[in-house]
């Protein structure tokens, strides 16, 4: 009796039968750039000032940490800027927890979200486990997505939610400022909350202005973020959004208490104060992006505009081959399931390398 | 405008309209004895075990956490024995969050939960967190459960979850393992997931069974517990289960991918690997507890048999009276809202002593 015939005799939600649990496999190989982590890793000063604050919580450790943890939204306000305070933000256990939060509070039976496939593959997963429909938007053939058509689907469905990721993942490129404008406007008859999903918004090309702008005067527009990127924190799970005040104020009636552990807080708060070293590598991930996609359209490929820390491309004829060759090499890309591409996250100089001469060489045979 | 009417304007869910969030006052007096923590703090050489583990986590903390935190479910399995492995194991950001997962994976809309109030208030409001109907059954006039009566109520009412909190919070006394085995044998029809949130369990008194004796032959048994109790971690919000693997299976389906951090998988290693050090006090805190029963009991009042490292106890004319004369002498225990009754944690020999002092001092004026 394998895994899913022992769960077939529980009383499993019956939208949860003959599914598999998400995630993309976590293999160990020399080259990892399958999902979008900051392959730098923490520099030593970073790494120093954590440990020193994560030491000072274990005094206290035995008592529930601050509900409210007040001193690193303050942090994340200041970081942000925009004329943000720490009214306006709001953090849990990574991004994925702050979107099921405001599916909890907005969504929930009988009320639908909507995103604009491909893009992030969490957000119908989140959607099912609140009890929300979900609606597919659709795309134009090259995946991006206009203003025009992005509010035309968006009131014709009227959605409680939509979902807008930017830059878009798995294909890369931002939305324009006018997407969020038009899809914020035709989500007023339905009174949409409208989620600008900013995952990898540091990575950004120079002036792809950020939905944060847009934020003043639209109490339904919410921008999520995360450390796990940039900030190479992915192993520390800490995602946030800024939005009105009442937007955090309806994440209060949702959110576990004391969902946010001190060391979480303390973690996030310590990497806050040494942003400009941890971010210090941003620029050369830019460059082995720009790199890729230069290199990928010289090999005949075809990859998308990027804004963020990893490139889409198209153009293979079996790119399952193309990901297990790579794999043979010792570089784990990511196959997102759309047909004729493949993704892959710019990592450093010498992963890159290996990453393009690995891909070479397998066109070339 | 106040924080409640601004968040009218939003699109909340109906069900949220009006309610305000859930959690007790955060205060900063002398002595805490609200929220059952262990009052002893974590001993150094724990501390400086858990320092060295989150250390040794920083290299790698811009990677995902092991999604399927192994070596803390093995860890878990050693300390609770009863011949559990690392498959029987689950653990998520406070039991809070285990027990909203098992909602999603067997509650969720047109499902229902059902608990036995008073007990923990977390219940009803995780339900409906998500989607799931909320019974409350009924108790003796003295606040205990026989397994009749529930086993009678569970048949009756049909629900798809029932949580039997043992010892139960706020009451702290502990059920019988009679009612366990009853209310498991009247889910059958309905094929209910039975929840034994047992996150007092290592307080019992001498002679009081654990739950875990039952789950072998009984797949729709859950036992719950917490580190933020006897480990006195309620900082680092860790919360586990122990179950069917088929449990365990289900939550992989709605868990939110890598939900545990790096930091908060290695603090829990390290502080089971030093249990015997962190739960050395346990028998400390069981002395004040029963210290208090008595205490109380000469005061003339009615303290509840406790299982727990807590003491509900009643006879108070005015308990809102005796709760801020207790503040105003700089300790906070918890109205939890029961006629005539208040809770207080066994704290230190010294925070017990203030806590009796100010109480004893208040009934004689």
């Amino acid at each position: 009796m394998d895994q899913f015939e022992r769960l077939r005799q529980l009383p499993l939600r019956d939208d949860l039968r003959g599914l598999r649990p998400y995630g993309a496999p976590q293999l160990n190989v020399p080259v990892l750039l399958n999902v979008n982590e900051n392959t730098h890793g923490v520099p030593t000063d970073a790494k120093e000032a954590i440990l020193a604050a994560v030491a000072q919580e274990l005094d206290g450790l035995n008592r529930y940490p601050d509900r409210e943890f007040t001193v690193l939204r303050q942090e994340l306000a200041a970081y942000l800027g925009h004329g943000l305070t720490e009214e306006n933000l709001w953090a849990a256990n990574g991004s994925n927890e702050v979107l099921q939060q405001l599916l909890q509070a907005f969504g929930g039976p009988g009320r639908t979200a909507m995103g604009f496939p491909p893009t992030y593959s969490m957000y119908p997963l989140l959607a099912s486990g609140t009890g929300t429909g979900y609606v597919a938007g659709v795309r134009e053939d090259d995946f991006t997505l206009t203003a025009e058509s992005a509010a035309e689907q968006v009131r014709r469905n009227g959605p409680n939610i939509v979902f807008l990721c930017s830059p878009n993942n798995p294909t890369g490129t931002a939305l324009g400022q006018d997407v969020v404008e038009a899809v914020y406007q035709a989500g007023e008859e339905a009174q949409a909350i409208i989620i600008v999903d900013e995952a990898y918004a540091e990575f950004a090309q120079t002036g792809t202005p950020s939905a944060l702008n847009l934020l003043k005067g639209r109490p339904r527009l919410v921008v999520s973020r995360t450390m796990s990127k940039a900030f190479a924190l992915a192993g520390a799970r800490l995602g946030y959004l800024a939005g009105a005040p009442e937007v955090t104020d309806a994440l209060r009636l949702v959110r576990l208490p004391y969902h946010l552990s001190a060391i979480t807080q303390a973690t996030a708060v310590a990497a806050l104060r040494n942003s400009t070293s941890l971010l210090a590598n941003v620029e050369q991930i830019k460059v082995q992006r720009d790199r890729i996609v230069q290199e990928l359209k010289e090999l005949g490929l075809t990859p998308a505009p990027s804004d963020s820390n990893f490139v889409f491309f198209g153009g293979l004829e079996n790119p399952h081959e193309a990901w297990q060759a790579l794999l043979n090499d010792g570089v784990l890309i990511r196959d997102v399931g759309i047909p004729g591409h493949l993704r892959v996250t710019a990592g450093t100089e010498a992963e890159t390398t290996a990453f393009l001469t690995g891909l070479r060489t397998f066109l070339a045979r």
